[in-house]
């Protein structure tokens, strides 16, 4: 199109990792390799061969045109100039709101764009293709996608998006290494970096270490006045504050995020619940009774019938499996939690904590490994309506495993030991641990991980060649040094949730952690303050520097994370009142009665399900909806083209 | 249109009540009634004309094509067959859905239509014109409506809408009178001759009655039945399911509630939060900064300023209104009320108690009502988007010196006194009178204003032909004797609300009492739904046989009363622990030390803000909103034309 956004197209976005080609080829027609190319090059693509140390690399970049009529083939949805999303057409393409950087797609559509491009690819003829990879043979089934052929057969070993050097310097110099800039970032340029979810995630983190000085100088006061006679009310005013703080940090979290929304030409109005309720987001996530929907209007009795029943199976089957994770929480991991807190309590030799920290640790890993495991499959037996949703089913599953690992430790502490001058250690000890070296963690291992694989390559190259031809080994070129980096990926299941898992993770522990003991510690804010000015660059920095550039996801929200800050507010009430009874209660005369007690657990629980059932029920049952999502849709296919014409034309 | 939908519209629908002509009239022309009934004639409704025995009846019905002409100028959106809100047009009729009986207009899209026909009655001419009724004149200015003219002259006394005799004979039989049915009502039936506000009421009321019956049997069970060793456990068990029961009841609401909507075509879905957030009702209820809106666009950075400034200061108000609300209610009421409480107690002669309860019922009238008054005014300074927005926040601040004034004795006895028998004699007294009475009551009390005004009407048109000529009177006309008939209304304010606030109010303070108090009296549901089951029909009654039609509104949910019920569960569960600990705890060891009930009421406080401060921020700027709102209308606009044509024409 125009020549500013024609231009940044040109920057090579997807690389493939393919085998050396061995010299001495015969037929180059079919090879494996030139075939791919060829084709690639007939998609519209433009093809770029990079030989590296043991391995060859592909980059591709597109023009804005193959791109676009990708995109028109994906029926993909995007903000016109009037605000509505239409089907975008190549012919209308003017109709279309430009990104802020002022090129056509986003990043998360061009990608998009190019795996259409590059799965569109198959075997046209009627008969099977024979290719060759220097030994190996490939029969390519017509009708076959050769990439999916390749990669099963090893050829293709990795598919991966590539760094755009230019904007990734621009960045660094910008954003990871303007340390002056505080919480400031440039959000728009991360976006068309990153895409939507990492950008959102990063904005977050802005704005809660942003929100976070207020109750860190109020901490930071309370460490140093000293208020005399009124010290008795300052943890209370302290606690209400800190309360306070962090509902409307969270309902503001909401605002800004439907800004973000609104700048990103999103249109799904924001909820606290996981779902989305506007109407094309919601019908392309409404995936599973899609032949459902088809046969809609048949028998519309019927249908309804079959909804409800595919509805409440779904709960069903949810319910099941939150049922299990939580009994399995409670059953498992509660008494080994319990076991270690009580021994490092009970054993005296300094010695002897070391050694069962460090066998604590190790089992754990093998804990939180089996645990991620096992809730990856629960959730793949779940109806969840998108990948997203599958993400957050995840995360919600993981996180109880989490919060019961970094919590109950703490909680063993404050509540049956009433000792708190051990809990305040141990939450110094933690917030040091957890942050300060999780933060060096975070950027030192992807760069062992990468040296160490480089230096595999190399050696490896060094081995092969002295065979050969003994000479000096080429500098490493920039595809292959990325080929090397690790992946944004999760410590738990890959499949559904890449690194934002573990950086939100370290955000909710540490939320927990700090409100959760607000009373017993209001030092922790000013703590964990310094630690998120430090996380925005250092999580930059190893997603800039350290990582491949992340495949970017089309959501726009913090998903289900918000949800679980909504429950530690809840959780830090509770824990706080009763962190208040043991600090005022020093002389233990407040004595409650096993009945009383019981009835208070009681009203709590009750609290909890009248708040948490009302998620359970649905307010708009499954055909409704469905039938809601038909009628738009087809509304939009009536009135789409014609005002796609009516506007680029105008 | 068809015959069967053009048939039903000749039924008269709207009556004017004018003075009686004198017959000594000279010049016809001039005459006001005349001149009305012209333009009536003129704008193409069917007129008739009634002498009664005092005043003059006009009866207005109108011919489906004026209605369908008056719904196309008023810029209607109706729903067409391919599931889309469009524009309704006259030409393009076919293509909107019709009501579930056939006709093309809804009761309430009718009763918009009239106003709009009667309303677009002004002098056409530039000269003013100079009417006569009797001996007043009156002077009509050119573009002045010749209704409000005469209105605000005294010479149209009333525009009130008529009973449609054949439905209501229709409706009284199969509703009103059909005991047999239980709890099962012709909805659709209803929703055609009231409006969608009054079915949804009946809907929820039986479908309340339904639910009810499950902890009645419950309740009527712990009651029969003795178990012995396991009594101890009854109680909390009960107390358990009984709030189980409400949640779940509430949330299944919600279902029916967004089924109801579809079965009437409405679009917006169903939400908790006061506010539905579909395009087209949110514009419509976007009134207030509508100039705003226009000029948007020119100064894009202002507009976003005075956006969230007028956002803001909204909130405000409303946080003002409330805190002056609850501070009047705490700092005014309850010790009033617990002065009554604590008199009645403390007084020992059965006369004295009931003077004083004399006295207090007198005086809580008058509480009331200015009360209403108060709330009326300060809901006016709020800037709440549509009336039924407005109606809500009237509600939500009367409802809590209902609130006050119902139970606040009740927790005298409860929580001070411990004295449980002289509770549930309270209970059983309360629900009796306030059950059984109110609904004779509300049946009577029409009848009896009725009767009198009846009685009234026909002395005064004695006396009058005393003078002239002694003979039989006439039998009333079927329309005076509406005319006659009081009116559906609130108890408080009758500018916002109509009598579905007295109806909605008995319904919660029924469900306030039964819930909160269900562990002292678990016998109260079986009452509850005794009263219900009747209460239907007697409703039925009052709004068939003994009220003038109600005025149509045109929402279909219950609005703020959902929220109090989901109030009054958070509330019986805290009173509901507090009555269990009084009932076990009856030598008085539980003692809770000052401290411990100070933390304990801070945890609950907290977590009253917690769940109501999310209220307080709105999730999306109202900029964002209005920006979202403006593309929509726009994109809608744009093709709602070219659609309607398709769709009528195919």
């Amino acid at each position: 199109m125009n020549g500013h956004g024609g231009e940044e197209q040109t920057a090579f976005e997807i690389g493939f990792v393919v085998p050396k080609k061995a010299v001495e080829q015969e037929d180059e027609k079919y090879d494996c390799v030139e075939v791919l190319v060829d084709e690639f090059r007939k998609a519209g693509l433009i093809v770029d061969r990079v030989v590296g140390l043991n391995d060859e690399f592909i980059k591709l970049a597109a023009p804005l045109e193959t791109l676009g009529k990708a995109a028109a083939e994906l029926q993909l949805k995007k903000r016109t100039h009037i605000g509505v999303d239409l089907q975008f057409e190549w012919d209308g393409a003017e109709a279309f709101v430009r990104q802020p950087d002022g090129s056509l797609f986003s990043w998360c559509e061009r990608f998009h764009s190019y795996q259409r491009i590059i799965n569109g690819i198959v075997n046209k003829s009627k008969f099977v293709v024979t290719l060759k990879s220097n030994s190996k043979e490939v029969r390519w089934e017509p009708k076959e996608p050769l990439l999916r052929k390749l990669q099963s057969d090893g050829i293709v070993k990795e598919v991966f998006p590539l760094h755009d050097e230019t904007k990734r310097k621009q960045l660094l110099r910008s954003w990871a290494l303007k340390w002056r800039d505080f919480t400031n970032q440039p959000i728009d340029e991360i976006c068309s970096y990153f895409g939507m979810k990492i950008a959102t995630y990063f904005d977050f983190l802005g704005m809660y270490t942003r929100w976070m000085l207020f109750p860190a100088a109020f901490g930071l006061t309370l460490q140093l006045v000293d208020f005399r006679s009124m010290q008795f009310l300052v943890l209370p005013v302290f606690f209400i504050s800190v309360i306070s703080w962090a509902v409307l940090f969270l309902q503001f979290w909401k605002r800004q995020n439907s800004v973000l929304l609104a700048r990103w030409q999103i249109n799904y109005p924001v909820e606290t619940e996981p779902g989305y309720k506007f109407l094309e987001m919601e019908w392309r996530s409404f995936q599973s009774p899609v032949e459902l929907m088809r046969r809609w209007g048949m028998e519309k009795s019927k249908e309804k019938e079959v909804f409800q029943r595919e509805e409440w199976f779904g709960h069903l089957m949810r319910f099941r499996n939150d049922a299990i994770v939580i009994l399995s929480i409670i059953c498992l991991q509660l008494p080994f939690e319990l076991a270690y807190a009580h021994l490092y309590e009970a054993i005296r030799s300094g010695f002897m904590k070391f050694g069962l920290t460090a066998a604590y640790l190790f089992t754990i890993q093998y804990f939180t490994k089996i645990g991620g495991k096992i809730s990856v499959k629960l959730v793949k037996y779940e109806n969840n309506r998108s990948t997203e949703y599958r993400a957050d089913s995840l995360v919600y599953k993981v996180f109880g495993l989490y919060f019961m690992q970094s919590y109950i430790g703490l909680f063993y502490h404050a509540l049956l030991h009433r000792n708190f001058t051990t809990l305040r250690q141990v939450l110094i000890q933690r917030l040091i641990v957890s942050e300060v070296l999780e933060n060096l963690m975070e950027n030192s291992v992807p760069y062992l991980k990468y040296s160490y694989k480089k230096y595999k390559a190399v050696r490896k190259k060094r081995k092969d060649e002295k065979g050969s031809s003994a000479g000096k080994i080429q500098s490493m070129s920039r595809v292959e040094k990325e080929y090397l980096k690790p992946a944004y990926s999760a410590s738990i299941g890959k499949e559904l949730e890449d690194g934002l898992f573990d950086d939100f993770l370290e955000l909710a522990l540490q939320f927990g952690m700090i409100m959760m003991f607000a009373c017993a510690f209001p030092l922790a804010f000013v703590f964990a303050a310094l630690n998120n000015i430090t996380e925005i660059r250092t999580d930059a920095l190893k997603l800039l520097a350290m990582l491949k550039r992340p495949i970017p996801r089309a959501a726009a929200t913090i998903g289900a994370w918000l949800n679980i800050f909504q429950f530690l507010i809840v959780m830090s009430i509770c824990t706080n009142c009763l962190l208040l009874v043991c600090l005022y209660d020093e002389e233990g005369e407040w004595k409650i009665s096993p009945g009383l007690a019981a009835i208070l657990i009681m009203e709590h629980v009750l609290l909890l399900i009248k708040f948490g059932f009302s998620h359970m029920v649905p307010e708009e049952p499954a055909w409704v909806k469905a039938k809601r999502m038909r009628n738009a849709t087809q509304a939009q296919d009536m009135c789409s083209k014609q005002l796609l014409r009516s506007i680029s034309g105008g």
